[in-house]
């Protein structure tokens, strides 16, 4: 019956003995292990302790509809991109994080259309094929694509100023596995820093700061969704992504030189493949 | 720059060797150790990870002024009880969880007064005397004392069915450490278990009971205070609560035979001893 620093973790874990599903229960199980764990290691005072449950609830009071300050907590600790890594399937186009801003429904539109209704960036001709991994298009496969402005703002993040759904659109590729839109250059920008994790950054002594990016998940019936972004070549923070979510093969280059006069400013190519379900672990 | 899983650890602990105070130095590399060993060891899915972050968001949307949820999650994981474990002095009466339910202030009361406002549970008198680790009354110590009714219940959690303060006291002893106040046996009761926490027990096969217990923190100038409960011996759940914090020694007799006619139906002692604080680690 008694509680002390030896018998703590094995009264907690006998504590999960009744759980009914058994993954619930490797859970729970992993969660206090590592838990306990952790405080033995820091042994933290009371007010630490109470700091560490004050934090947490100020990160979950910052959650709301458009701000999802968990994920951004997870992010930042590279949890977000080891378990996109893990899951990722190795024969398809690398993953990397969702972010945060993926919480609204993007607008459907046509290949070919804009994503960017304020008209003010760098335009810009974003294209690519959705092949599977032995390098056959997949007709009609749906790619949802999201990113900031040219300021680094997303749409959720400036309601009055962006109309909503600028900087996003879902499409379809077309039956040779081909997509394009146009949009603006994104910028770097700094994860927000009005919150509590934007104190831990600065506790931290780390910048806020994430290299220019265009967000994709492409998707197709029978086939593994890829989530992951396009790093813009020329970004500042490329080695130093708040995130971690850079990878050297997801940094594309957005030429100056389009093929005729009638074209965008500058252009990005982003193939993808996906892995076919059946391969899935 | 890439980002694997044998990379992952490294490129976030190193991310923190500019932080400016060594203390949250530590508390951010360990924190980033043991969470990424939990990601490793777990595998989760990204559904997985997501149920992760909609809970925690969950819990933090559950605390306000008077709901604490993360408190109750630390408590249901035995975390609480290990952190006031590593914390107490030795030599002083053991401790116990702080619990959610100490966010307003005692009103202060006068020794012999009655924390109980309602009138309707079993009368009890509790004393005791504070002392300090050699046993010499210390004159003045201050005694915060709060615990629910007889129904289970505290003052805040039945606003407009109790009135603010029932079962709550602040007291200060007499010149020879004594105190002793008026109340009613205080029943056990569930924690909370509308919200998240309560699911977690639930698909943990726990039940969310507490033994009956009324809560203690002694303190006095120059020594070291003490957070605490006395535990109602005669209370179901003594060898289950569902926040780990029953200590043998904290487990007293809430007798039913007074010395006089004119006493109380109930009496329980309960003798603190606070340590100097110069005995601090």
């Amino acid at each position: 019956m008694d509680f002390n620093e030896s018998t703590a973790l094995n009264a907690v874990l006998d504590s999960f003995d009744g759980a009914a599903d058994p993954r619930t229960k490797e859970i729970l199980l992993a969660v206090a292990r590592h838990l306990h764990a952790l405080v033995r290691d820091l042994r933290p005072t009371l007010h630490e302790w109470e700091q560490a449950i004050a934090f947490l609830t100020a990160v979950g009071h910052k959650c709301d509809d458009t701000r999802q300050e968990f994920v951004l907590l997870s992010d930042v600790l590279g949890i977000s991109m080891l378990v996109e890594t893990m899951n990722a399937d190795p024969a398809g186009t690398e993953g990397t994080v969702l972010g945060p801003f993926h919480m609204v429904e993007s607008p459907a539109r046509e290949n070919g259309d804009s994503i960017d209704l304020l008209g003010t960036g760098t335009p810009c001709l974003v294209s690519g094929t959705v092949t599977d991994t032995t390098g056959n298009p997949i007709a009609d496969a749906e790619i949802d694509v999201w990113q900031c402005d040219e300021h680094g703002f997303y749409d959720v993040q400036q309601p009055g100023v962006q109309p909503p759904g600028n900087g996003r659109g879902l499409f379809r590729a077309d039956d040779q596995g081909r997509f394009w839109f146009r949009t603006v250059v994104p910028s770097h920008y700094p994860i927000p820093t009005d919150g509590p994790v934007g104190r831990l950054l600065s506790a931290a002594g780390r910048h806020p700061y994430r290299p220019a990016h265009v967000h994709f998940i492409a998707d197709a019936p029978g086939y593994r969704p890829v989530t992951t972004h396009i790093f813009v070549a020329d970004s500042p923070y490329l080695d130093s992504d708040a995130v971690f979510a850079v990878r050297k093969n997801l940094i594309v280059d957005f030429t100056a030189d389009g093929p005729d006069a009638a074209a965008p400013y500058r252009r990005a190519c982003f193939d993808i493949r996906l892995a076919e379900e059946a391969t899935t672990r």
